[in-house]
């Protein structure tokens, strides 16, 4: 468990790693979340033949909105992920398990991206929708902070030189758990109003 | 914001980048545009039990015109994504954020293009098609003129052998756009040859 | 068939090589993999129209806890094989056979998962679909079993570090496939139980 | 157009390079690749609330054989992918250009194959989707003969110790598309010997 090492090569290899090198650790995140984030598209409906092609968009501008929203806050998320990753040397067993939640969290956002075209769409569940929608958003928000409150415990894991300024980041961190759970609390008024607040976030 | 150094070191770890080293960047992008391209496939439509195979493909050529096209066009930004960032040292949020434009429109190819080749196939809507497929290479083609005129803005980020050939760059990124234009106006008169003119672009 | 080297080059390049340095194939495995975790989330239902958000959720938990499962099983499969290709310096012919059917299983898992959740919740074949779901999981685990025991026997194809550790991998990669097959058995008498037990390897 | 140079730095950055390092090529191409074997899962279908699961898969066996012999055949393109482009140093347009319709090939097997897989199960067409998936292999294996063929003529593309071998490897290169046009030839008098072929070749 002493773990961090300068030089970041795996002294158990051939054994069960009690913590890994970051490398592949991205790439593999990397997979994750641009998979989730093209997925999106699929959601969008193609008209049938008898339908004219600018209404029938008109009518899917919820889905639009929402893909457009789901879209960009993934690539958010990745941004963040970049920066934590980047701060961090060596990945311990709750590092790989805290992050295999937050890309489970981003690949569920297509899901409720899907629930929550369709019923702004139809007028059904919006408020409901809206809601998963933002916990969602939450929920991967949240492991962000959990990520940092891990790191800020365990600084051997991070580099020498992101250290100091590992509590600032937990700070930032919060803001977005914060926002996205108001983002839910306003859905019970207005889901369009908390697909606003969602998309201003990102 | 002084931004760029000779290492492409980031020296706020553990904080919000303010720019980024494009490795895991270019990364990332190469995930999205590569299942972008390869999830066109999903939109051929295979033969119901009671169909002949062979007519049914050739019923399906403008489909798989269609698919051809996109897989092609997708290529081709690819490879001007890979010479722009291969120019770039470090990305800034505005770099960033054009990218992720970049990649959305990328995504949405695939939405035009499935809505494209069932109108050619149907005969309905096809020219409101034909032009939103255009448009959307256009607006593709378009964050490569955006990223090239910021990056001429902000020199700092490219790297110092590109500089001098930043506004070569430009001037030729312009070409895209005005011929997707084109082929957008000619979706009016002709959606057929509107395709070949994207066609002829790839 | 001598293989290893100092340094990974393959002294045969532009004939098929015997042997293969593993940073590309470990690059495309964490495609295949981190595609088959994201694919998962396809599986689960939207809402139509009518129905309450919640409830219909609700309904849904089994193939929600599929769904966990199955990304939680997904992601620990790719720890191991981040460990196990950390300890290799070079593949030959049989580690890329072995790897791609480790691969060609975790892409079935997809179809395992899907099957699995359909039937918790239709209470239709609950029994066959997770002893699907028990076997799929004891085949993935078996190819990390045949993976060690083939490096056991050519250690050449390890890194100096990791060969005096092979044994002790192996030992502990026959655990998983037994508690599969136990899974597998467990759910002639209780399917969730069997679920529960595929959960708690993850 | 003098290519090779000992670094493989672009000397074109911020220009369209007229030849490129490799790197960025083979991380594209295993994305798309990974992505379209992934894919292939989702061709099987899940039974049902009302089907038995065993007979069902019973019934499904050809699908699922088309499914295992798509996903190795695809898995040996990218060891030949692998084992081409390690003998490549810089890729010029025409290389892009013969790589990018591999890549569509690629994609294109898994239509290929959810058509045989379905012809296969119904009766229907079985010969002509036979023969079109036996042509879709020969496609994708001709690519690597015109990229070798390509690199013959243009040795400086290559590394130094690659180019005495580009002979025998273009020789070798040619058995794929004999094969499968013999594969493509037998399907009109059996298609299952077709598919046998085919994965005999794998």
């Amino acid at each position: 468990m002493s773990g961090h090492e300068e030089h970041p090569v795996d002294d158990r290899a051939g054994a069960a790693p009690t913590t890994l090198a970051t490398g592949r650790l991205e790439a593999f995140s990397d997979g994750v979340i641009a998979v989730a984030a093209t997925l999106l598209v699929l959601d969008i409906k193609t008209p049938e033949g008898s339908d004219a092609l600018w209404p029938f968009l008109g009518h899917q501008l919820p889905t639009l909105a929402a893909y457009v929203t789901s879209f960009l806050t993934i690539l958010i998320f990745w941004v963040n992920h970049h920066a934590l990753f980047h701060a961090v040397d060596r990945a311990d067993r709750t590092t790989l398990f805290l992050n295999g939640v937050l890309l489970l969290t981003v690949t569920f956002i297509s899901y409720a991206t899907s629930v929550l075209g369709h019923a702004l769409q139809t007028g059904h569940n919006d408020s409901a929708a809206a809601i998963l929608y933002a916990l969602t958003l939450a929920a991967a928000a949240s492991c962000f902070v959990a990520l940092w409150l891990h790191l800020g415990r365990h600084r051997e894991l991070l580099s020498p030189q992101a250290r100091p300024r590992v509590r600032a980041a937990l700070r930032r961190s919060v803001t977005g758990p914060v926002l996205y759970t108001t983002a839910a609390l306003l859905a019970l008024a207005s889901p369009p109003a908390s697909l606003a607040l969602d998309a201003g976030v990102a």
